[in-house]
């Protein structure tokens, strides 16, 4: 990291820096995807997911170390009465991740993904978005260099997750800031608010978005003061990704918002991304328009932790198997179209 | 089977008495489900999908044995050049399975699935759907039966697919047999008629329904005239499935065709199955509405081989282990709603 000027400076340098695809390894992709044993494209989406890991990884297709990081964050929002869960819930849920006990971990088992989870100051929740910046500058950026350690360990299929009581108001606070429309439509029942729960959230969302509106023109800006550590450690980790060739998996709603950021400071900067599912909540399909992808699954899911990410993962892992490990028409003898 | 009597004797018997879910295991796994640490429906069509697997299993939701059965069968009807590929292409794509070389192989590979592939007299293609009857009624019946010791061997979790070069002709004929409409509405490239072979396509599936329209009541009469032996044997394997308790889920569009036979016989005959994935082929959707039921994945895939239910299996698998591994409030010490 720089250790003069500001601190989110280097993010800025990267943001307008970002490596491209891998044209020679897209070219060999294709290549070989026209001689396996298969009509042209009968594989559908499994052929363009064979591609996009070529394209980001800049090699043959292959998926040998995935894993799933999960950021777990605490925010001061929550003293507005915006979630039925207590924020403690975020450490303890935390302490059942390393037990093994929650979604997640049984998903990793099934799908063979390595699972790692970062905690992130839970001990000193964010600022209160509705009246001050979640987060200084430094501290943001901090975070975000933190959230690029997640990939130091070596990965080539990296899943972004998250826990954090209270932070589907922040990521509804973040699409609001980034796309307008109204407060209401970005907020949804999360991990179940309801009734005076749910207005009481958009009304914390409404009056954060006003309290900041001289500041939102900056993507990096409206991370800082509406977002929360596992937002910015996300948003570090995808760009770290980036960087490393090493393709990345989305999960939901909150984590759509952490790449949302990226994709405002830098059009290009999600090419590597995947989003793995459309969650339940609302916003998150058309959160998900506004990068211009297609959710791989549709469970009706919406719990976080990187369980739709992880649930992608498995169909991503087949089609890089089937890409590597099929045979050609030739290799196997099987006779081509006859017109 | 009977030795009196008419060869489908056994089954018009056996599709009036369809054991019914286990309401008891069903009861089980819904309490289970609702003190797992997740808020109450987070997991969306995980848990449907455990409550399916208690349902139909009669017991606790577990995938240990999973198997994808492909049943590959030959047809008279290439004879009119509906497809791009030559017939030969059937046991060279067998012989592709059975060298682990073929897209089922990888994907099976991937979500450790147990594979048996069944070639039905490849040599004896079935007769001309066109002019005569695809089968006898005795070598339908015994080729149904021959399906049903699919499952023989043991499984918890029966993924049903096909390999048969012109069967999407055949799948087709079933579909405008059963439900009307028009022939080109049922029709589609499948792998890769287009043009003129498009148009052969088209005629043949006019020809045959219109030869055989005065036995189209009767659902097994529709299956031995216009079906396939893959298709009876498929139809064969899902109906013994349901009598020893193993979900299933169905393939693309050729063995949902198979499936369908079934329901017209006993609306609750599929209860038991999901429909893996919806396909590329244009009518597979509309043929799945007709059964009143939602595919789990949507990936543009117009393969078979099983492939499409295969990928789904990896996802029933995570809802099994979400449901059975994952620890409780109580146990793991999180907090629930403050409301």
């Amino acid at each position: 990291m720089s250790v003069t000027g500001l601190p989110f400076d280097d993010f800025r340098a990267l943001l307008r820096e970002l490596p491209g695809p891998d044209a020679q390894a897209l070219v060999a992709a294709r290549e070989r995807d026209a001689q396996l044993t298969k009509p042209a494209g009968a594989l559908g989406r499994l052929e363009e997911i064979a591609f996009w890991l070529a394209a980001w990884s800049g090699r043959s297709p292959a998926v040998n170390r995935p894993l799933v990081a999960v950021f777990a964050g605490n925010h001061g929002v929550t003293k507005h009465g915006v979630t039925p869960f207590p924020p403690s819930v975020t450490q303890q849920m935390v302490e059942n991740f390393a037990a093994g006990g929650a979604a997640i971990n049984q998903i990793c088992l099934t799908h063979d993904l390595g699972l790692k989870i970062f905690d992130l100051a839970l001990d000193y929740p964010t600022g209160d978005i509705t009246c001050e910046a979640a987060l200084s500058e430094r501290d943001c950026a901090a975070t975000m260099a933190f959230g690029m350690e997640a990939v130091a360990g070596g990965t080539d299929l990296l899943c972004i997750g998250e826990m954090g009581i209270g932070n589907t108001t922040i990521a509804a606070a973040i699409n609001y800031a980034l796309y307008g429309g109204s407060a209401a439509e970005w907020v949804g029942p999360g991990t179940g608010s309801e009734g005076e729960v749910l207005q009481r959230k958009i009304a914390a969302v409404e009056t954060a978005v006003r309290f900041h509106k001289d500041h939102l023109d900056d993507p990096l800006e409206i991370l800082r003061r509406l977002g929360g550590r596992e937002i910015a450690a996300m948003a570090g980790a995808i760009l770290a990704a980036r960087v490393q060739k090493i393709p990345v998996i989305i999960d939901g709603y909150v984590a759509t918002s952490a790449a949302a950021i990226l994709k405002a400071a830098n059009p290009a900067a999600l090419d590597h991304c995947l989003i793995g599912h459309v969650s339940a909540e609302p916003g998150h399909l058309k959160s998900i328009e506004r990068l211009g992808k297609t959710p791989l699954l549709a469970l009706g899911m919406r719990l976080g932790e990187g369980t739709g990410a992880a649930l992608a993962a498995g169909i991503v892992k087949a089609a890089a198997a089937c890409h590597s490990g099929m045979a050609t028409f030739a290799s196997a003898g099987v006779s081509g179209r006859t017109d």
